[in-house]
């Protein structure tokens, strides 16, 4: 019995009896030390005394919240979009109320409130296609293989499900690079499929092996249905930007070994080295031949969130299909139907970035402006961090040719290791956790991205503003040193 | 070999190799009836000759696609949140203005583009627990227990989600209303759930009977493992307002017998039937004492889409959870952090829902205005077609209390039953593709909901506009009458 009386019922729903699935979900970009983090920003707001002034957020690539600008006639068109009557404002450009016309008009009442069909607006589809045979010099593209998202991770998701299927041995596996980026392992998890991993070439700049895939490939098959590889190109966690004869010979691996593509390529517009270009999966199959190009199924997924533009909270998103089944097709039309449709506000947005001001626009030149300012300034920042970074003893950054993360490799000291060990916290973590305690500095431990055993690293985003990026820098260095020292 | 001299590579993704639990998903408010609906409208546009000028889209509730306006004062705080130099417009209102002014200084780098914490904006939670304060006559609230959502779908599919676990006799079951709104069907099929019927009580105007509730819950008990009972008040597709008694009894029967309450309540403003009220689950619970409200385990669900603003495509919503354990909603917590946030967009608008403009601010009377007139007019279409469907011979349609929808029970001679059930049709799916076919009427079939045998149905939103209503109605009732006679 309770104080007033009443004896407590049991829970309907606790941790042992909840979906067991959902418990083995991790997702360290929003983890422990960012909770942490949080913390620590109210207890600074509340007064009390910390080691540092603010907390600075780098581990997670939100461009908006570090300070990056949207671009404004971007945002032009989603406030004539929201509110028409602004049609009238003499103030708005021309195209980007013709912009605003043309979504509106694709909309049911006009209204931005209506639901869109599933798998999103006709004519921001009809524009993606355009987008993506521009982008891809002119392999055509049918805007009925285009679904929008609830931004790209919606569309992976939705991907994995439909690919997930049998029981032990016959059980679906998914190929997935490590380091990853942890939506793969979650849904993975989630979905009960068997995560195969394949390690990236750190040596080599995180580059992908084809011995590798064979490698990871062949084990899976011993206990599981290996179905499907997931690229992640520009990578995340791990900058690297890969080449084009890579890509080939992975397409050449995904016919030979009968597996389901999937392309992330959500930072094609990342890319920042010297020498380094971005080559869409979708691109190069089509240049390798029928062969490949009436075979091999590949889903490619695109964002809002990222590139020049960063605009994560609208929740934009694409994804593009090639040689799916016509019946899977089906399925898959059915199935994001029970969500009615994506955000259509992110569907107008992500309609703006294919179909961005064009030269003769009274708009053209600020958006090149403001594009090509943001992705300066970012491949700027790619370049100081790694610079930065490898003047750390202890600290072995690759370059960040693209995304926005460094993922530098941290020698930990033994007694470190131990001491994180004996306190069941993964050597890395405890690093981190240390180094937000000590400087407000918030990063992800690499544990969370997976790593090679007996490594440790950490994610960074290079998204601070260059100002404030240095002295998290230089924060990073100092806490390095310190931490060796006091563990050596 | 094919043309081109390739030997086409078998698919990986096949119907049959797919996830079987996707195949069992069905989604009936755009199913092929709807699916139908849109080629008729291209057909139509490309100038075929057909029955009818326009196709008239009674299949689902998306008010602003049927002419709904949206509330003035939301989309202007959208526009200014979108396109903050707006702020310095002196055409817009102070309060729209500093609405916006607080969502922006909640979001990271003050803007809409960033990421928000993954439950939601705090000052948007805090707002809805005040709002629900208000609601509840004082009930106490914690923004805690407030996640916001994509949605009032994304939120019910997580709850789910948590829900199921177990195998075969062990398996969660759900209870859910027959007639349901099919994304929960839909959502138990692709969670692998078992679905438990209980039967709403047309004769007595769609009510909820104890009984039959014991009846549906002793039976599944012989075969699964029930923990859920959901809840739509007001009811869709069956437009009953429950009464508080009748919600005094749900509440005891899942404490007497253990299960997790859903409570849908996103119709809660559209009540349109003298001496009906709503009563939310929430205050209900609260008000039946401590032996309740400290044990019942409660999730409500509320959304942008419905109610008078009517803005689905923004996918705004929230829910509160009540009485859940602790270390579930830690789960819970990191469930929806795997999806970064609900889009931020449907965040600011479930603000203003919230909060909408308060007596004395500078667009208060307009708010009224505007909602008022949406109301009555609902509420006069309500009465309409509940009027002019029960003047039809073999139409029988109970009050539209609330929501958005009637739900007329139809007799289908026997003639077109043995017709339809010759073609693998359903009998009401005969019905509705036949009288869109015939007058361009997009409604949806009983079947997708669920009724009981031998039983025929269609759901018809109230939503067109009132003229466009009458010449629906009237074409319904000349459908109706020519279909009887045809098949007689």
């Amino acid at each position: 019995m309770t104080e007033n009386g009443v004896s407590p019922r049991a829970k309907v729903l606790t941790i042992d009896t909840m979906n067991p699935t959902v418990k083995k979900v991790e997702y360290a970009v929003r983890g422990p030390i960012v909770q942490r983090a949080v913390e620590l920003e109210r207890e600074l707001s509340e007064g009390m005394k910390k080691p540092f002034a603010e907390v600075i957020k780098a581990n997670i690539g939100d461009a908006h919240a570090m300070g990056q600008q949207p671009i404004t006639f971007f945002r032009q068109v989603l406030a004539l979009c929201s509110y028409p009557e602004l049609l009238n404002d003499s103030t708005f450009p021309e195209d980007a109320k013709s912009r605003a016309r043309r979504i509106l008009q694709s909309c049911g009442g006009n209204s931005m409130g209506s639901y869109s069909a599933s798998q999103g607006i006709d004519s921001v589809r009809q524009d993606v296609a355009g987008y993506i045979e521009r982008r891809d010099g002119g392999v055509p593209c049918d805007p009925d293989d285009i679904y929008l998202t609830t931004g790209a991770s919606d569309g992976i998701v939705t991907m994995l499900k439909l690919l997930v299927c049998g029981e032990d041995e016959t059980r679906t596996g998914v190929m997935i690079s490590i380091p990853q980026y942890p939506l793969y392992s979650a849904a993975l998890a989630e979905l009960g499929a068997v995560q195969i991993n394949y390690y990236l070439n750190e040596e080599k700049c995180w580059s992908l092996d084809i011995s590798e895939l064979q490698r990871a490939l062949d084990e899976a098959r011993r206990h599981c249905n290996p179905r499907a590889l997931c690229i992640i190109n520009p990578g995340n966690p791990t900058g690297q930007v890969q080449s084009r004869e890579c890509i080939e010979d992975v397409i050449r691996f995904a016919a030979k070994e009968r597996l389901f593509l999937m392309a992330d390529e959500v930072y094609q517009d990342n890319v920042y080295a010297d020498g380094c270009h971005f080559h869409s999966f979708k691109k190069v199959l089509f240049e390798m031949g029928p062969e490949y190009s009436n075979t091999v199924e590949l889903a490619s997924f695109h964002s809002t969130s990222k590139c020049y533009m960063g605009e994560c909270g609208f929740r934009g998103g694409y994804m593009e299909i090639i040689n799916m089944d016509s019946e899977v097709k089906a399925q898959l039309t059915k199935l994001v139907s029970v969500r009615l449709c994506p955000p259509v506000p992110g569907q107008a947005l992500m309609d703006l970035v294919v179909n961005p001001p064009q030269p003769g626009e009274p708009s053209y030149d600020n958006f090149i402006k403001e594009r090509t300012a943001t992705l300066n300034v970012l491949a700027e920042k790619a370049k100081l961090t790694e610079q930065v970074l490898n003047t750390v003893q202890g600290i072995s950054c690759n370059p960040v040719q693209g995304a926005m993360y460094s993922f530098p490799c941290i020698t930990i000291p033994e007694k470190a290791i131990k001491e994180a060990t004996d306190n069941g916290q993964q050597p890395d973590m405890f690093y981190c956790m240390k180094m937000l305690e000590e400087t407000g500095i918030c990063l992800v431990p690499g544990s969370g991205f997976g790593q090679r055993d007996g490594t440790y690293h950490f994610r960074m985003t290079i998204l601070p503003p260059t100002d404030k990026l240095k002295i998290l820098l230089k924060k990073v260095k100092e806490f390095h040193q310190k931490f060796t020292e006091q563990y050596s």
